[in-house]
């Protein structure tokens, strides 16, 4: 395992990696963003599949959640994703536990959360019985979408907020299985690379027990031209933009 | 009833409409034009809740279907849909129907349709009892989006598509309706007035019985800056450009 230090760009705070792993993308930053606004002073926060802990770790730079929890399954990603926690003078906030989602009813989560984040497998692969890390991070070998909607429903207080980051091609799955757990899409945000491209990357915001009622953002386009970030994805890095 | 005359800027059609009832707007044309490119030759359409007929009067124009049938409950306002037909010379390929597509079962439209259109009322209202023309055409009074899904998967041949156009507001339904009738979403169409404002509007292809997969397309921006379309809508409505 070749691991690594990257800086968050945000705060100081760093983040160990394996090189050879599934690293973090903009999803995750774009997902920590979404849900950042919504965060207020003394929430509890629960991050479902937190791989490296990307998300607690920008949550924890953004807000002034009073704690955030965070679940991974597998051990090796977990214990990285927790000396990152130590790594950023975090452990009295961010806790990492090795465990899987699909048995959350064993932790003492039940209505207790008013922020749940989700950067889930996206691809409904079918594919079974590996222990490869990247494949773990990506397909639905551990749990499935329902799986990580079911628990983000048993831990959320009454109106409490589900934010994730998925693909869009798995729009219908993911309006179906929010709508049967309770959690109502409220928001959503499609993120289209180029201005005449599809969208690859979907951002909603669902609440537990609301009633039924969308808004869809404005699109948000990452690049103006091939090379050339758009002035919103400049500001969501904090990058300067290069000179025209 | 002020009725006039309106041109359709496609090839000489014309239709008749009520200055004070309810006129098409940009939907029926971005609808018609989404469902004309899967309209082949010898194809039938079924157009519900057809109104003026503005979507199987494009539809003639723009394609080679053989026969569009179109079910408008509302009297008056299929009448006016059948003298625009005959205005427009298409009374041996366009059917206009006076009947309640809730009752669709009664017509032998079973498993024979291509195409289905529809441009539903959007509006989750809860309102009862009205004889208002506009009230009907824009507020589930007469018909639900259930009911609207329900009548389009009756008709449809298995792999033949439903295209709708509807509000954003209503997406979680739209899905969760689709799907449960097994019209599954296939490609998908936001329309956003300018680049950085909410969707207002969304097209959707759903098609019969086929496997879960959606393609979210690139995003329909209407205004360029107020006043000045983008090049997408001049072209749609054939309109030249703004000289700068």
């Amino acid at each position: 395992m070749a691991e690594r230090i990257d800086d968050l760009q945000c705060k100081g705070y760093r983040i160990l990696q394996d090189s050879d792993g599934f690293c973090f993308g903009m999803d995750a930053v774009l997902l920590a963003n979404y849900a950042a606004a919504s965060v207020i002073k003394g929430n509890r926060v629960l991050d479902l599949g937190t791989g490296t802990g990307i998300i607690p770790l920008l949550l924890a730079a953004k807000t002034e959640a009073s704690r955030i929890d965070a679940l991974e399954i597998q051990s090796e990603v977990a214990d990285m994703a927790q000396r990152s926690v130590i790594l950023n003078h975090e452990e009295d906030r961010i806790f990492i536990h090795h465990a899987d989602l699909r048995e959350i009813r064993r932790m003492n989560f039940a209505s207790s959360m008013n922020i749940v984040t989700s950067n889930p497998p996206y691809m409904n692969a079918g594919l079974k019985n590996t222990t490869d890390r990247k494949l773990i991070s990506r397909h639905e070998v551990e749990c499935t979408l329902r799986d990580v909607v079911t628990a983000a429903a048993f831990c959320l207080k009454s109106n409490g907020k589900f934010f994730m980051v998925h693909r869009p091609n798995r729009l219908t799955d993911i309006m179906t299985e929010l709508r049967a757990a309770k959690l109502e899409p409220k928001r959503m945000r499609l993120v289209y690379p180029f201005r005449n491209a599809e969208a690859n990357l979907l951002l909603v915001e669902a609440v537990k027990g609301a009633h039924s009622e969308l808004r869809m953002e404005p699109p948000l386009i990452v690049y103006e031209a091939p090379n050339i970030y758009t002035d919103e994805i400049y500001d969501l890095y904090g990058m300067e933009r290069p000179k025209h």
